[in-house]
């Protein structure tokens, strides 16, 4: 339950405020040669305390590889690493010790597993992610030709409406929002400044964009290549929704509006169907949404109940993100990556 | 990949064409007494020829199971069982033989497998869904105390508005459309036939309510409730869509206005959250909503391309569903009800 | 758990006596034609009733495709197919309605999942073996340079000294017992025949020699390929034991002995390893033996319990064999068939 | 392929002379006091060093806990650990670095993955076992009443023939070869120190007894009790059989010797199926014997090739273990405790 993929494998371990967190990555193939400062630049950018709209709280992040590696280049072993907690503030906890914060995974985690480690959330906080994006990093690494761009399409009622196809990926990361547009990123770093201000939250969209994926990655009937990417997504903490190509605004459509029409090479000249049919990879590009809901820990006092079901008031304290999506983007691409790299291998098996 | 599930687990075969579909059922809990005319009840929703605005294939589905049940009850024993397929009508597909039909399967299975059986889909027909319905049919008799309800709330833009709680669930099995509101349901079938006249088809919205799930089925990270429930619905044919809770709409709201406030007996005011907080359902009412493309055969002729990459054209013709959501309703509630079954199962096995 | 393998997997079905078996092959590689005489000579070398010393049961075993070929080709979908059990004689199993049979799996079925079919032992009997050679005779076929011959080495106390390389494999079909050396195949029949007369049943081991198989198949540290093997052959009915290389001799052995000295070209002088180092294939032969114990239903009169735990006499009667493993010899086969293609599945996945 | 088990699973990593070896624990159930120094008790007894008959390598093997465990009691939250590895010396190494040691995993490592670790045999070799001593000392305490008790059964050809009926399990650890009888133990002791200064090698046999385990382990058809046993046997380091029960002795006997009568409370008055009758544990003591080949490092000079296909003379030097035996010994326990409280967790799972 903790382990995510079929062949290329990531089984994860840690809570929020322990010394570390880490995880063993199985199934990688041998001898690639790894770009350890990639991997970090991944880590760099889901990290906290990078800009002034994402939580404050100060981690570096570095990741450790125990195992799996010789001289650079990965040698079939299990990949072990580990990412230590440095800033973990566990007093800050200590007045939500017992306390069920609201929309959070605090009840249904103590009805399941009975007493638990509250602090920072334990293994429900987000700090987890921090090991998908090592595991997606690599997977990048041996898919060099795929192009994974995600980016904040959505923050609050602030849409970036423009078509991927007009936007320059490259600017992605100029934004401290991660919305490849400027104008729109300016709106949306100010509508996250003022929600901040107001101790609360908001919500968002992030979009991602494929390219260059061959044809065939996808197994019928129960591992289509979509379904698979919806379970990673909706993995993410905070996600409430996924659609890919053409998604909800779909149902709308009538099938002679709807029907991508082949060219003569087998391209389509229109793709809504998001480059994947019958759930399998036809050569276009892979496009989907993800949908955040704002955070719930605010900077507001709220009122809530304990473990014995008493009504308490509960101050709104800690360091926090405003708004997910900006530190969510590279998560997005790290899980594409896993998931993509794992379909990769199982379509290689069964060429005999 | 032709298999459904970790603990109960439904494994498939069978094409549109084929003389039989079927699957076997492995995990079912013993000393079960199986209600064989509800199961039969079931695949009468999803078959084909039901009513006026579905596809007219004429096929009496009748299940006959094979092993694993001993005087009408589970035995513990996997549960083989197989449909037979009497109405295909294989000339039908003489005219695509060797022609990839537009936003189908058949490049991209074309493409990875080879030689493919063109017949009616074959692997890539949503008939592979009745045996869905048969092993959902059987979960919802392991788990009758939960309440599993899908309607359609919508075709085209036609919207059911209510909230589910104002709607008569009872009532969406007197609609052939399946939608509980009456005057909504009249306007849905209205729309259909039109399409239909047009030779075209239209998508939909199938929305699942789950209630009287206890708390703390899910399991954290990678098998959170909402994400194997997504992986579900992602699975059935034309989907390119999932929200739970409140889904894309929540992406626009505050957290202040989006956080579920607590009663005191731990239920909570709101559900915006719907049903799950971090992966594990927490007692309240799970609901979800899943968006359907038009189907991609239309009864209109398409300029398409044939395997030699030569342009074609291709008559309208066979018996299709002018808009899926219909049918796919009871498919719903089926793989809904195998995710929460398994989710059972696997909550059980943690009791030592 | 009625699931066998990784990428090439066999879900099977079915009881002695209901009116079929069966299974459902998934994973297997697409366009590989079939030779479907080849598939039913397999079923035919398992099957009862075909010599003087094996159960008289009559079944022609034919094994029906149900999906999953086309045009005699695997087209990659899962294959579904079925075996009618078409002598049970259901009643000769009437006197043991509600009784446990010495060393049978009657007592642990019945504690484990309550009522039981116990005509022909229902699923526990090996009757299901029927469905591991049909996917095994596909697998070999996927395998074609692969040799893999097994052979009857010890009846009772008769074995079968000679090692494997003076034996001629093409013998072992032209001995009822299926051992390759006519001297002591002889003898090995008239043991059996001795016995069965006697209503009593005796013990054996079978051989298997896995030849021209390529470097690398297995995977460290929870797949080793001889872990995998093992697995596969204790699922057989009736066995004991299972040793590779020189098993248990090897262990009064010192290393200085034991050691396998490499040639230039990386073959070995000795193969005390059995062809598999750390876990891999080495490119050596692959030899192991398997221990059947003696066949628990005796046709003599056994005194033991009911369900009530009341001392019963039970008539010895019915049909079976007084020996198992001539019949187990194409078993052995087909299993270490699927257990390598699953290997090599695994093993090509890993390129990239 | 470096996960074991099911529900209950351990994923590891780690090479001989890494920093660290470790592993994440999953599927633990929640609520379990777990006692530290017993944890590292079971590493004690398989570490090196700790007496004059094993390698003189030495590694407190001290385990840290990194997640999982809150105040003493697991969470169900993946439990991550590690363990240093403190007295590598990968000098020894050098003289190694390109030849293929005889009887190793050195050839086809390198065949099947390229270049790799050769410090101390890298993931082949057996340090690896301590991770897997942490998961099953966890196994242990969770079924307490379960009692598990490995014991060497013979050193070369010495064997202990006594039943394990006669033994006093609690004399296993007062002696250094982990026999329970002293006069055996002496002349094992002696063995091997002959062995050992011969600069040689020798096998011998672990038998394992597993008491008090409830009727209704073990998973038909595919993942039955001794299958799953067998499995994990065969994946430590050096094991060359498996054998349960009547083992490859009962090859011999006639059924009706072989055959265990019931008594009228469902115990048997002979125990010759170990335990398990189809697949399933029968309420009585399963017992099985595992073969370990001698090791094939030696002290003496050996002639082999090196990855250019170069005959090499190579040294014995290093540190290594004359005899494996004794220290397998809570090896061979922990596995067992891993596969019985898997099928425990599985057997709950089905209660609905």
């Amino acid at each position: 339950m903790n382990t995510f993929g079929r062949l290329f494998r990531l089984t994860s371990f840690g809570e929020s405020h322990g010394e570390f967190i880490g995880g063993i990555i199985d199934g990688c193939p041998s001898g690639i040669q790894l770009d350890f400062e990639r991997i970090q630049f991944e880590l760099d950018r889901r990290k906290p305390g990078q800009s002034k709209i994402v939580t404050q709280r100060k981690e570096s992040d570095l990741v450790k590889f125990l195992s799996g590696i010789y001289e650079g280049k990965t040698t079939g072993m299990p990949i072990g690493f580990q990412i230590p907690n440095e800033d973990q503030r566990s007093k800050d906890y200590e007045h939500i010790e017992d306390v069920f914060r609201p929309s959070h995974a605090d009840f249904t985690y103590s009805k399941k597993y009975g007493k638990r480690d509250v602090r920072g959330g334990g293994r429900s906080s987000a700090r987890e992610t921090a090991n998908w994006v090592v595991a997606g990093a690599i997977a990048k690494q041996i898919l060099p030709h795929i192009k994974i761009n995600a980016y904040v399409s959505s923050v609050g009622d602030l849409f970036l409406e423009k078509p991927y196809q007009e936007l320059d990926f490259s600017k992605t990361e100029t934004s401290i929002v991660r919305c490849p547009d400027a104008e729109i990123s300016e709106k949306m770093i100010q509508k996250i400044q003022e929600v901040r201000k107001e101790g609360d939250t908001i919500g968002g969209t992030v979009t991602c964009v494929i390219q260059n994926v061959s044809i065939g990655l996808g197994e019928p009937i129960f591992d289509k290549l979509h379904a698979r990417l919806a379970q990673a997504m909706m993995s993410i903490n905070a996600v409430k929704g996924f659609e890919y190509g053409s998604g909800f605004c779909g149902t709308k459509m009538k099938g002679s509006d709807h029907n991508d029409v082949f060219n003569e090479d087998g391209t389509t000249k229109s793709n809504l169907s998001g480059g994947i049919q019958g759930g399998i990879s036809n050569g276009m590009d892979i496009y989907f949404r993800v949908a955040f809901k704002p955070v719930a820990t605010l900077m507001q006092n709220q009122t809530t109940i304990n473990s014995k079901g008493e009504k308490v008031e509960m101050q709104g304290k800690g360091r926090h993100d405003p708004c997910v999506v900006p530190r969510a983007v590279p998560i997005v691409e790290a899980l594409s990556a896993m998931v993509l790299l794992d379909f990769v291998l199982l379509n290689n098996s069964r060429k005999v």
